[in-house]
């Protein structure tokens, strides 16, 4: 149970501000009521420095707020993603040093100081429609201890564009695509670097892109050997795997 | 009615060779048995040497010699798409001047001459696998009377084959990009010319290609703004389309 | 970066109107922001007179005259697509001169003298549901040099109205063909023209229309031969291929 | 249990012609074996003339005669669908007054002498190809007890053709339409008339019809109010609803 | 051109209410603007009484208001679907007479008299959730000229409470069956009476009903054989067809 | 017809804040108003303390009340599901006792005692944005008349945590498992236990999760035998089920 | 390594009727080559009589007796679902007491005497159709320890069929309901019974059918509230299932 | 073109074998005939002991031996995908030491000498049925050079089996999963390694499976964080994907 939300309600319980129904039922939507706390997760603690990552859709700012006050306690960093602003709002009253990506939608909170690979990961997106994405996958990949390196606005009907950073991108260790739409970059890419592409097909489209579905098939078919593909709008999916092979 | 197959008929009738039954209900498939003549296309000779396409899939070889025999007494060239090997040798039997495109699965035979606009039809196809789609476009393209260029395996995993061939893409009229897999040529081309792009999806793939579908909605979401889409696998629309732009 | 745009945001953060955080998170989502500029498009200033355009879409007030003021140094007329009311407020704010058409949800700004081919295209649309694509593909025609003619409320479910216009149809160099629900007149104008037809399918309908998918499918399957297809809704798309024809 | 089936197993397994492993699995397929004949139905018998119908599909001959011998022991007609040659050669063999539809895959055998009302239904259809599914409907139709008048090969591609038979579709009682492809014919006639319209979508076509999914959706979607739809390729379907509005 | 709607707008013009720019775009959005009355359909008069249809999804009530103003000059009866209150309140402050469905969201106005056959129309819903379907159609049908008798909440799932009003349905000319979720009651009163059935889909449901494809899907594959369907929660057409029916 | 509620629009027409144009509708929308009430259900009440299950989607709080009083008449519990806090507080006015479960969407009142089994169903989540099916599944148990025991948070990204609770869903009657995203929780347990499995596939997830689609296939394709499968997000229904079965 | 078909492999080999290459080909596919048989599970043998089960689709003759063979040293009953009839002969061959269902594609091999509760399980089917499904639930629910009755060609298009065996469902502890096409009966008899229903959609039908996604969608939206659904086909599933349950 | 199979046809023209006609056909159909050599990949030669591979799928044998005629001039290493037993007789016949995966459908011939990573790569799969990936990728990661090591059949259903081998699995440098039906074991193995996890679904399964898409969707959608996704039954990708990783 989360100490602080609690003594908050009752407080307002004791001033009449809330109704003791209104109480009870807020209560209850606290997180982990019940859950023994032998269930946290062991195995990602493996590497210094590595984060807890909190998903923040659908959570409200109190509940957000509530599971940051305990994951803090192990002193690790921590990362919210899917964050709107009202919980930001609500984690910087609480940590002033909260960080947010606003574009990106996360909170990051750095405790731990991280050590960094000398290789780096490159991010490359089509459109700045995908921004978005791009800002997950990089503040994921940043917290997670990477050196990053943006491309954006390269989408393949200009492919010029694409040739002027193709030294940047070969020579990272790990490439992130991110395209919506048609989502052809990741073919692109993955036939002018012998290095892993992780390709994140997003939901920005209309008509016949189904919300990223037209992009997502698009990369699982892609005729480029060496790419595979995460959910659409996955930037922090693909900044995970990323920066495992980046450690690797 | 097909005379020519009516009397082969009742011939096997008297003979023995075919009961009365089977008799019946072989006349009763063959093509065009209760409608007026009436109803046949008049827009489409409005260009001389203009030819008349029969739709081969589904017919039998029976059907198509009946067709085409009563196409010609026009003087028309003819276009038989979707036609497979039974099909060309019946016809090549009554008609020695009958070609087939074994891997397009055309038959044609021309009887007028065509005159052909100065400008070019390029076919730009990704890979080899696509070739049954090429040849049918090509086929479709030569006998309404225009010149043709054909550029394969020019995939975009590996895009320096592209760029080695893009003079000639640039300098026709009208461009016909055939792909399947991912489909993401489109729009790699679609941004490196300023002429209409005709983009046809092949069933080229395996798992989620979904026979044609992934190729289709990268294609139809391709950002390159010049770019229309026919069916899957219809080099025969395409070549119809891009042989009206040729000709205006 | 957008100076401008920089320069409002200092001033708010020195009267004390914007908060710091708020002006830092402002300042990341302006565009363009680390993109060299080497990476702007070429191939599309070929043809005097031709446009820049703007997807408007999920992009803000703020960002769009952003690039807007960018793209105008270059003298090109602009084209702004999917442009709601608040945006044509702030940019004719700044270009007294900016146009709105409410309905096509398009902003245009002339600032070169544009030439127009004799021919000119036909823009022929099933209901007065679907006026929104037609807008936006007439202004993007407009502003890509052509002269267009508009046919609406002709669906196929009253064909004598569609007999009555049939010869400005006829006439055209190139169709436009905008339907949604069953999406049937792209197939009956492709049977009655002997040009170009690109039909676009709009999300007007409900239940089984699937938001586009139905007229889309129609369309793609249409059994007249010289129609090609693009995106559900995108006026935009077509209206730019087929000027791309008229200039030919 | 099938006395006549029974029994020529039985004779095979004394002359050694069939195992008894055989026999027992043959007899265990055998349709009805543990059905009490309460469940057959009654409200099909309303009307004099009524006939009996069996779904052929994925039945053997064996099973097909079978169930034919037991219905006619009522004395009505019978209509067999979707059946192959086989199954009509194992009928005619008993009853050699069978007919057998080879196009439509129907088998009828008429005992009962049929009054048929005056108005006529109308079987429209767009294509050549789609006259398997004319053939059901037509030979449903007829052992219904109606008139039918066929319209086939005229689909909006040349709509002239459709207008040379208006009058004839317009004066039947009820009108079933039946197209592939993009199925654009249902909403033109739906316009044409003022009599129900009972539109039929056939599998005909390739690639993103989707197997008749194209014109199943073009049809619900259908911008002429008087349309309803069956199921893919149910020429049955839409008979036996013609046939009791031609009725009313 | 309206003429009520654009002496509105001038006037705000005149007293400083309307700005030119705003007066000009809605000037624009009025319907039927650059329309031709030869377009109007004829075939829809032939019977007495028919009313004028106007769908009012998405339109304005000024719209709506100025197209009802329009088509009443003729003296029909008006039938306006998918009509929201504000739809309502703008027609009947012109046309006190107006009625307002609100359930089915349909207004009615009633200017000559009906003559109704003496059969009539069964309506039977599964639940009270397709009420907003139910009533579309009950308004359709009556202002189409016909006696109609409705059964709700009769789903499968308590068969018994269907079987109370069987007689009820069973004596109607023709039955409109509207059901959401698995929409198994088109089969079940399909195989009970023998009159034509025309199912409605509904979009009440959730998860895998998909906005009532669950029900479409299971409509269109009934085994009851008298069954055709029409669009999800298309009412009005359900209604339109039967009415047909109906009258014949 | 609902006394209470016309009572209440009478007095509002009376004292003239409701309009009669407004009575009238709204008394049209009131449940059951032309209904029998031979049609309510009688197979429900077999057991003793059988509640009466209202389903409040869609519904308004004045609908909801209405419904409640009516069945409350007869003495048994109430289950309303997916009711928001407005209808809620519309009951709890009228009936003091009525209990609200916020995160489950759930209204109880308790009339009947309730003897419960020995055996108890146990519900397992996949992670803590399902709570909102894990509450209705475990109201709707509560009030059929079951123990329930929860076990949530277990995913399988994590499997030692789902360990750590193994006995107590081993040794359950009938186990509950609702998981999103993948679903892969299903089989897992499926594998692990010798019970009736019930899976309930959440909404939750985004992209490719395709409102719980893909939670859907898998669970249907669970490679545990024991498995069986409800509707996306039912959590009603799977108690429905699991209580049948722990009361067996 | 399966000793039986090596031996027999080398024996080809020495005599040469076998190559070399030909039959290290055939022992690389033979099962279980490099699987440690610790992977065997043991929660399948809580109760006595538990049979082994092998899937034997897309297994070939050979591999199905070499794990067969494997198995029985065990002494297990043994059940293979899937089978062919190739595969029952090879069975058959060293198994002369292994039983065959032919239209269940079933292989059973009894060696254990089974226990059955007093309860028995309903099976009960829309169509004729629907038979090899229903023949797969039965041979899995007999060697599963139960006793079994069966109810066909009940669909709901004729009622009253199932209504004459309503008392032998609704005294049956747990019932399967096996339908295709519109797959309602699921609903109607979930409407019957207060017993725990399994549904099976069956891919019987086609067009929108979809191969039983038709039927499977009815399903899952069943209104009956006791519904829970399993694969396509599935029916050893639901036989599992109800099988647990007739045993609890 | 290919000399060896020009000269091969030329004989027998001379010989009479052949017909001119089919001569030129099947010339007509051999690879690259009119392709510039200069579009052939350079990138793929970067690392040493890098293959060529060749798709074999709808490739005839005469093809395949061609181009790997040509392909072997380069001294690379060959591996052919996708390949019947037909085009191994006819490649083993030309190159003895070719070799032929049967289940995994590959052909290698090994020219260059391997020299591999420390590390490993593990294959892990759900059950037998997916046997046909698991050795597709395996053949794929031994000619890339790689050590590889298989665990199969450890499907989530009998988990116990999975943590015998998870040393192995969570000491590869890069992880395997390939699993069809409901694709859990991605997850469950994602959530056990801190290694890089590349899925593959495969389209083992039957009804709701549709071929794979369950198991791709469960997989796009895993709640483990490191895990990538490839095509259905890719398993080639996979290999070239993990071969990648595991040479960083």
């Amino acid at each position: 149970m989360c100490e602080q939300s609690v003594k908050a309600l009752l407080e307002g319980v004791k001033n009449g501000n809330v109704s003791i129904a209104d109480a009870l039922q807020k209560m209850k939507a606290l997180p982990f009521e019940d859950i023994d706390f032998a269930k946290i997760d062991h195995h990602r603690s493996l590497r210094q420095g590595y984060p807890e990552v909190i998903y923040g859709e659908s959570k409200t700012p109190e509940q957000i707020t509530c599971i940051t006050q305990k994951l803090l306690e192990k002193g690790n960093n921590i990362l919210i993603t899917r964050a709107n602003k009202e919980a930001y709002d609500a984690v910087v009253r609480l940590f002033p040093e909260a960080l947010y990506n606003a574009m990106g939608r996360t909170i990051t909170l750095y405790k731990e100081h991280l050590i960094k690979p000398q290789s780096y990961i490159a991010i490359v997106a089509a459109g700045t429609s995908d921004m978005y994405v791009v800002e997950e996958a990089y503040e994921t990949a940043l917290i997670l201890g990477n050196e990053v390196k943006k491309v954006v606005d390269v989408g393949v009907a200009g492919i010029h564009r694409l040739f002027a950073h193709l030294e940047l991108i070969q020579n990272a260790k790990v490439v992130i695509v991110i395209a919506g739409m048609e989502g052809a970059l990741a073919s692109v890419i993955g036939g002018l670097v012998d290095k892993p592409v992780i390709a994140v097909p997003t939901s920005v489209g209309y008509g016949a892109s189904f919300g990223g579905v037209a992009a997502l098939l698009s990369m699982l078919n892609s005729c480029a050997s060496g790419v595979s593909v995460v959910n659409i709008d996955n930037g922090f999916g693909a900044a995970y795997n990323a920066s495992i092979i980046n450690h690797l």
